[in-house]
Formats: structure tokens, sequence, C-alpha cells
């Protein structure tokens, strides 16, 4: 860097003028800018520029309904991938769609009901190539904890069945705005840690839940946090019947050696995914030849034949309980979204595509919203359907058809058959897959890496399996906002030395090389500067002082600059600007002076725009550290 | 920079090498250096180092009892600046005490009471030099507003005043807590914008509730918003006494033109100091000379003399009422500690000297639980009091000693000569005070600089002067907030050229002459990646590379490098790791590669433990984007 200075042969004065003082955008430009950033940021309209009216027209109604975009190229070959998918996730999604029904206290008929309309409305809209459409064990369950507030489902089946459809309208109503509002930065702040923890906790919750069918026990606990849990299998361990356990037993072990066979060898996927189809014919079988209710082993009971009735005439809005759907549409809504989206990208990202997460909530909550008129409960993305459907070879949203077209012969022909299913069937398939969601390994690197985020995923599986899922998941994003707020209420600033040799200006305490400046203190700071840490800023810097002048007193070398580098700020309010104001005065007491670095756009505008560049000088204000150090010495010399 | 290359003589291996890999911190040094800059960011011991015992000890005790600081050096000299400045503000406390008692509905006498022993604990704990102790008009009434929820004064006052003093003690404690546990940083989250538009409304509101005074009404709403004020003075307009209105309105005219005196002249700031003390005497004067009370001019009533009596025994924690004074408690501590603190660090810049926030609460704290046991209520710094303090020449906190020696003769000797005060006097005197505290100008100069700061602003106004005043505060603080949430979600970034012949790299769109890197697209990150923006950074980063591979793809040239300026990125959580390992993966189908450019420390230190810096190999991690290039250009002409 040194030979620089020959180069330029000039001071801080022409330096200075490198610096852009162009006058700030219009408020209308920014703030079409900062909108565009908020809601628009992956600019999904990207596509259309250049093009004719024509083009565009067909542009857009891909864009919003993309099987126009897969559909008109598609190809036999691919089909018979999707044929084949297709039939392997209907295989997995009757057993699903059964045991997730119980879970949540409705008729199993509705469960096979829910694997019927909401994929062809996926096919239709949905984004995702992979994703397969079904029912979830968190939602189900959240959803009958929601509405078991108000009306328990054995007092009064109908009005329950009725508030979850409208619970599931709701969920998709709100799914829908989310997506066209853009507001998919709402499931931003679901992070992966309270993901993970909520995931966990209510697997470990449902598992325990289970136990009830495993044991084949008649009383349980409506409850589902362990403690009631495990008191209510001491309270009524007299009911255990062992042909249950064992036969339940049997099952697990088996699903679990299905699942193992796939991760010894991936290419046999297929072992674990019909693995529960075979737990529920197996357990037909049994029921109906072995009159298995003789042994106290209870069955599903009578599935009628036929297709989704209409429900809009069971929606109910009465006031009276609207607020239990309301609560359990909301937060089913997000829950959802954010498994299904992360799902849809994850498995997007493997072959290199893009998801739009907008565009994602408007499928799910057009599905939903279908789905509450057609008999449907809540459906999304699940991570084991889609992960089945992925490995199974899908190509497009057509095995989403191909499922939901062996749910309609299902439903047709075979309901009846599904009637023997012994429920400890069901509770060993629920069990076994929730048995793969609490992730301990994740858990631990976690800890391993990063105690807050660690906290953050414990508070959402203790919260979850010890209180209850909506305070766990409430306390775990609390402390992630907590979090959040932190870091923008004490951003890192640190002391920049120069890296003898370099030209470079880097943390001192990263890097004990770099070599401090004659009679100058240059400070980084980074974050945006406002109001939630502008007092902290202030009272950092003053503390970045005083330890210099502490340090220097020593060699009788006084500070006469502090060297603000604003180049990692992002953005700054008015207080922010305030504060800079009240350092530079702070500091000029001291006789001290204040030199601004490399603001960026946005600060730079707010500074010229509360004239704070015309209090300070424009030239105290330069491009570079190097620039600014020379422009110091050249008045220190003066 | 040109020359530096020949300097080095090398590529981009060499320079990888100045990186520092150093091991991570161990948790427990990285968790104290943290919580240190959380909590302690002021370095709050950093007089202690080096020091012996005893010193320390006595340090220790200055440090928590400031008065053992300035007393032992205090002088005759500066006692007398402090004592006109305690005569100056005593004169102030008498009549705003009494309509500020007024405001909370409580008898006139407790607030005197509250300028007696307040002042006196805030002599010996508090920091500032400047801070003259009182009631304030916006605490008084959020107190009674909180507390006419549960009691109504007219239906039981002395269960009112009752829980006006268990308000006082709860908002105490939390004020005490707060210090103690050093959570000044909850009062950072109380912007300007809101305190401004908070001020604001609460001026408008206790202006529009005093008409009721000033035209002699009988009737009046409780209610505090415009509507309902409006609504009212039209309902019993009939009730208007024009004597009462004529006095009211010569008061106020007087009140402001003592007022204009002080702004043209500041060195006769007296005159406005002791115009509302005139007021109250020409009132009480008139009053008992001319028998008011035949014109329909009320008065204050009976004063009792003697001074405050104890009120251990009132305090009342009957869970019946109990919601009310923690909700009142809670609010006013918050905004007393902003409102105190804020004036308290204002006037301390003004001789450069430091007020510690958390010192200043725990003052607060002792002062508010002392006086909630004293028959006193909600005291904190008051602008008006403390301006005429600070402008009176007061040199230490002997001056509130003095104004409560000046408090204590008057309950003694003065107060029944007090009982004559027309109510109208105090209308007016505090309609006078509220007028200066709607500070158009400054949402003037908010509307022309920060569009979104003047929204913070006007919500809380609004929202206090047409709903409530906790409405408005929560309004505004969710405005805050949300805005907080969006900076730390939607961080910018920009894209870096090099700025011709300085070697440096700017953002293009600041710089329009900075040119582009062939191949290569420089990336800027700010703020800390995790993951509330993970998502969002990854969108965006896709889409700057989409639209540069649209801009070259003209140029028949390729990106194949792209590095992110991690610079200003000053933390990164679990899920913003993963976030790069993604985009890395997206970036590498299509055969880019990733490039990381200085780290900071933090960020370091996570990219290593998460082994993200073994998956990208060393040599792909860079400390300046100098360095970045000549190494991309190196392993590009392999």
């Amino acid at each position: 860097m040194v030979p620089m200075e020959a180069e330029k042969g000039d001071g801080g004065g022409a330096a200075a003028e490198k610096v852009n003082f162009a006058a700030p955008r219009s408020f209308a430009t920014a703030f079409k800018s900062d909108l565009k950033e908020t809601l628009f940021p992956d600019d999904p309209f990207h596509d259309f520029k250049g093009k004719t009216l024509p083009e565009k027209v067909k542009k857009s109604v891909q864009y919003f309904v993309p099987i126009f975009q897969w559909l008109p190229s598609y190809s036999r070959k691919l089909f018979m991938y999707d044929l084949l998918a297709g039939i392997t996730i209907a295989s997995l999604a009757i057993p699903q769609g059964i045991s997730y029904a119980k879970l949540a206290n409705i008729p199993p008929i509705f469960g096979l009901y829910s694997s019927f309309v909401p994929p062809l409305i996926y096919a239709v809209f949905g984004n995702s190539k992979h994703l397969a459409v079904g029912t979830v064990a968190s939602s189900s369950l959240i959803i009958a904890g929601a509405i078991e507030k108000k009306v328990h489902e054995a007092d009064d089946p109908q009005l329950y069945l009725n508030l979850i459809f409208t619970a599931t309208l709701i969920s998709g109503v709100i799914q829908l705005i989310l997506g066209v509002f853009r507001l998919g930065i709402l499931v931003d702040f679901l992070s992966h840690s309270t993901i993970t923890g909520f995931m966990g906790g209510t697997a470990t919750i449902i598992c325990l839940q289970q136990l009830k069918g495993i044991f084949g026990l008649k009383h349980f606990t409506t409850h589902t946090d362990v403690v009631s849990v495990t008191k209510a299998i001491f309270k009524y361990k007299h009911e255990i019947r062992w042909e249950c356990t064992l036969v339940g037993v049997t099952f697990l072990v088996f699903l679990h050696i299905a699942k193992m066979v796939k991760q010894k060898k991936p290419k046999l996927f297929w072992v674990a995914a019909i693995a529960p189809m075979v737990v529920v014919a197996i357990g037909c079988i049994f029921a109906y030849a072995a009159h298995a209710e003789k042994y106290g082993i209870a069955i599903v009971g009578p599935l009628k034949k036929g297709i989704n009735p209409p429900s809009l005439k069971n929606l109910d809005f009465d006031p009276k309980y609207i607020s239990a759907p309301i609560e359990a549409g909301v937060i089913t809504a997000l829950v959802a979204l954010a498994e299904g989206i992360a799902i849809g990208r994850s498995f997007a990202l493997m072959v290199n595509q893009q998801i739009d997460g907008n565009k994602e909530m408007i499928a799910f909550g057009l599905m939903n919203i279908v789905g509450s008129l057609t008999s449907c409960y809540l459906t999304t993305g699940p991570f084991s359907k889609t992960a089945v459907n992925y490995n199974a070879g899908c190509k497009t949203q057509m095995a989403n058809v191909v499922m939901a077209i062996c749910m309609l012969l299902t439903l047709f022909f075979l309901a009846p058959l599904f009637s023997y299913t012994p429920l400890v069937a069901l509770s060993a398939i629920i069990m076994s897959a929730m048995l793969g969601l609490i992730e301990y390994e994740k858990a631990y690197h976690l800890f391993k890496t990063d105690k807050f985020d660690f906290l953050i995923c414990m508070a959402a599986f203790l919260g979850v399996a010890f209180i209850s899922m909506d305070v766990g998941l409430m306390l775990s994003v609390g402390f992630a906002l907590v979090r959040a707020l932190l870091y923008v209420a004490r951003p890192a600033s640190s002391k920049l030395g120069s890296i003898p040799d370099s030209g470079l200006y880097r943390d001192v305490e990263q890097y004990p090389g770099a070599i401090s400046i004659p009679k100058t203190l240059v400070l980084q700071l980074g974050s945006p500067i406002y109001f939630a840490n502008s007092g902290y800023i202030r009272e950092r810097i003053l503390r970045w002082v005083r330890d210099e002048q502490a340090s220097k007193d020593s060699q009788g070398d006084d500070v006469e600059y502090v060297l603000l580098d604003l180049g990692g700020v992002t953005s700054i309010d008015i207080t922010g600007v305030e504060t800079l104001v009240e350092i530079r005065r702070s500091l000029e007491v001291q006789e001290i002076k204040v030199v601004i670095v490399n603001p960026r756009l946005e600060v730079m505008e707010k500074l010229i725009v509360t004239n704070f560049v015309d209090k300070i000088g424009k030239d105290r204000i330069f491009l570079s550290i190097k620039d600014a150090i020379e422009g110091c010495k050249f008045s220190l010399g003066k």
C-alpha cells in the first residue's frame, strides 16, 4: 500500500472528494426498493423482462398455476416414474391417513378423504416436484388439542368434527393471505433450532400417547404432557393386555427392521415405504381371522364406501366456539407452512431447483380451503411421505395425482377392508414414524456449536413435552426473538490495527500481529445503528477511547483521532444519527476528532438528509481507512 | 494497490495463510465476553484495576452511593449555587406538585409530600448533578387511568389512594430490579421517536382535560381520549362559567409571556421558573379576597399541616385489585425511567459527564420504594424542573436537598395558605407546561428525514390521543420492534466493484465509477446472518448471481467465482452457517465457486466449530477482496 501515497501525492482533501455525496434517492425510490427487498427478495418476475405481452400473459399464468408449466412438456417416460412413486406413497398414505385421523380424534375415513382432494389441488398450484401431500402428526395433535379446549369429542362428535373443518378453513385462509401478501418473512422467524426441538417434543408426546394403543388400555388421560401420560399409565396399569402389547411390539420391531434395511441399503427404500401397509394388511387379516376383539385388541370399525362428501354446511362460526378453531388455525397454518416449505426446499435443493415460499403458501392455502369444503382436515407436505416420494423417483407433481387416484379407488372399493385394522397396528405405525423425528444428534450438534441455539431447541422440546405445544412453541420463538433483538441491541465492534506490509486494517483481537496507529483509534462497527443499540454503541465507543487513552497514557501518546469504519453498518435511523452527533460532541470536549470512513449508500443518504455531513464537514468523511489516516496525518502536520 | 502484487509475488495460497484459523475461544470465555457486552457495556468497574483493597472498598461505596463521592469535596461556594437552584425549583415544585396530584385524582397534599422524601433519597443515591426530582404529568395520568379501571376515586377515595401507593411500590421495585440486573437494555427499546410521540399525545390529552378546570365545568368525562373529551365539552357547555374562563385565560397568557421572555433572553429563565408560583400566589390572594367560590371558581380546599405520614399500612395487595397497580407499576416504571434517564443523560452531556443508566435505575427504584412508604406517589426526573435546575446554576445533588428543606418548611408552616389556590390556576399551569411538550418541529423533522420513524412517532401520538395511553405506547413500540426485526430480517447486501487506481472495492450502486471484475461477482453482506434472515440472504445472493449471469451472458463471460465479503457480518448462528453451505451447494451445481473474505472473530469461530472451514477448504478463505481476486486468478490460470 505504501507506494500509493506517492502515486496520489495528496492529503485528505483530495481523498475525501472521492466519497460520493450525491443527493439522496427520493423517498419513493428508496421506499420502492425497501418494499421490494422486504416482500420480493427473490424477484419473482425476473423472467418477464423484455417479453412481449402474449408471452407475459403466458408466463403469468404459468407463474401462478405451475401445472401449465410442466404439463405441456410432460412425457410418457416421466409418467412411468411418477406412477411408481404415486403408488408407493399411496400405500403409505392409507395407514398414515387412518392413524393421524385417530390422533386428531376424528373418524379414520377423514384421514383417507384428506389424501384425495388436497393432492389434486397441490398438483395444479404447487411448485415442488417432490412434495407428497398428506396429513401430519404434529398438526393433527395441535388441532385436536385446541378444539378439545372447547368441545370434547366424546360429548359432541359432530360439533367437534365441524370445528376441525372450520380450523382447516381458517388455516387455509391464513396461508393464502400470507402467500398473497408475500409474508413468507413470518415463517423465517421459526428457526431450524425451534423446529428441531418442536418436532422432537411433539414426537415424544405422540409416542407416549400411543402407549394407550400398544398396551390396549381402555382409559387414558386427555392431557398430552409427559407427566400426565406417565401417571395415567401407572394408574391404569391393571388394564394392560399382554396380547395387545405383544402384537404391538412385534409390529414395532418389524417396522424398525424395515427402517434399518433402508438405512443400510438406500436402494431398498421401498421396504420401509410399504412396511406400514404390510402391517395394516397383516393386522386386518389377523383381526378378521382370529376375532381379535376377543383378546382385547380393538379395531378401527366401519368405514363407509364412497368419496368425500361436501362439508360446506359443516363449517361452524358460532362465536361461542370460534376462538378454538382460530387458535388451531393460526398455529397449524404456521407450523404446517414451516414444515412443508422447509421440506419442499430441502428436496428442491438436492436437484438445484428453487422453491418460492410465497407461492407454496398460496398452494397450501388453496389446498386447505378446498379441503375444508370437501371433508378433509389440515394437510401439508409431511417429511416421511415426501422422502419416500423422492426416493421412489418421482419426477413431477403428477405423483400426487396418481396417489389421489389410488385413494379414489380405495375409497370406492377397498375402504371396508380396512375396517378390521387393529388400533395397535396404527399405534405401532405412528410410534415408529415419530421415533425418527427425535433428532438427538442434531441437538448434540447444537449443544457443541451454539449454546443459545441449543437453548432455543430445548425450550421447544421441554416446553412441548412437559407443558403444552403452544407454550413450547412460544417459549422457543420468544428465546429466538430475544436472541435476534440481542444481536441488534449489542452489535460487535472492534478495534482495528494495521497488518504490516499489507495495507489492510483488521481486528487486533483476531489478528494479534496488527499494530495500532499512533495518535489514532480505528473502530469498526457492524449491524444497523438505531434506537435499540445506539445507547450501547455510544457507551462502547467511549469505553474504547477510555481504554485506548489509558494504554496510551503510559506511552505519553494521546489519542487525537477516532476513525469510525461504517462499512459494515447497513442502515441507521434518526436516533442513530443523533448518537453519532453525541459521540462527536463528547469526544470533541476531550479534543479528539471524529472521522467517518466508508458509509454505505443508505447510511450516507441518512447522514446527508439529517445535515450530519454538513455538521461534521465533508473533509471528515473518507472512502477508506487508509485515506482517513493519510488525511489525519496531513492535518496533524499542520 | 497494484505494486503490492509485485511485493508479495505470490498467488492465493500464501494469501490464505494470513487468515487466522486459530482454535475458537472456549465457551466460558466467549460467554463471559458476551455477558459483559450485554449487561456491562460501560465497564462500570474500569476504575478498580490495580487498586489496593481499601481503595477498592472506598471506590465501591462511592460507586454505589454517589453522595460519598461528591460530598467530601463539597464547598461553601458550590452550596451558594445549589441554594439558589434549590429554592427556584421548590417554587416550581409547589404548584406542580398540587397540579399533578389533581391529575392523579389524589388529594393535593400528596403532591407536596412527593417533593419532600424522594429528592432526599435521590441526593444520596443519584448520579446526575442536574436532575430535579418530582412528580410528572404523564405518569400521574397513567397511574390514575390504570387504577380507575378497578376502583373509582369517587367511590372509595382511601382504597384508591392505597392502590396508588401500591403501584408506586411496584414501580420502585421494578426499577430497582432492572437496575440491579442491569437490564437498562429494556429502556433502549423506547426510541426517541416513540418518546416524542408519546409525550406529544399525553400532553394533548392532558391539555384537553384541563379544559374542565379552565371552563369551570362541574361535570366531565373520565375518559382521556380526544373524542370523549370534545364530546363532554359540548355536552356540558351550558355549565361554562365565563368568570372562570377569563381568569384561566389570563393566567395562561401570563405564563406564556413568561416563557417567551425566557426564550428571548435565556438569562431571564427565572421569570418562567417562578411564574407558576406567582400564578398560585395571585390566585390564592384573589380567591381569598374576592370570595371566588361565589363566582363558580373552585379552590383546592383544606391542606393539612405537617410532614409525610408513614404509609406502610396503606399498601394493599388484595388479589381483587392487584392487577391494576401491577399494570400501572410496570408501565410507569418504564416510562418514568425512560424520561428520567434520557433527561439526566442529556444534561450530563452538556457538561461532558457520563450517566450510568443502570445506577440511575437503582436510585429511582429506591426513591420510589421509600416514597411509597412515606405517602409519596411516583416520582422521576421531570424535564421542566430539571431544565430550571440546570439554568439556575445547580452544581450537585445538594439542590434536591435544598428543595426538600423548602418543602419541609412549606409543609410545616405554609400548607394552609395554599388551600385557597383556585383550580383554574392549576389547570393553567398544567396546560402551559404541556403545550411545550408537543414537539411539532421534531415530528416534521422526522417526517422529512425518516418516514418509518415518523410512523413510529405518530402511532404513539395518535394512539395516545385517540385510544389510550397503553395502546398508543404498545402500538409505537410494536412498530419500532417490527422495524428492528425488519432490519435484521432484510439486511442490505451490495455488489462491489473495483474503484480504478485505488485498490478499493465499493458498492457499484453508490459509486457508479466502480468497475466489475471479470468472471467474478463480489458481494458485501452486513448485519448478523441467522435464522431470521438466512432465507432472505440465500434468495438475495442467488438473485445477484442470476442478474450477473444475465448481464454477463450478453458479453459471453460466465461468472466463475462468487466472493462473499463477510467483514460487516458481526455474528452467525447455526441456521446461518447451514445457509452458507446451501448457497455453496446451489452455486457449485452451476459450476460457480464460493470464496469467503474476511470473516470476523465471532463468525470465524462459528465457521471453524461447525466444520464449514474444512468443508469449503482453507484456501477458499481470504483476508481481503484483493487477495481473494488474486487467488481466483491464480486458479483460473491453472
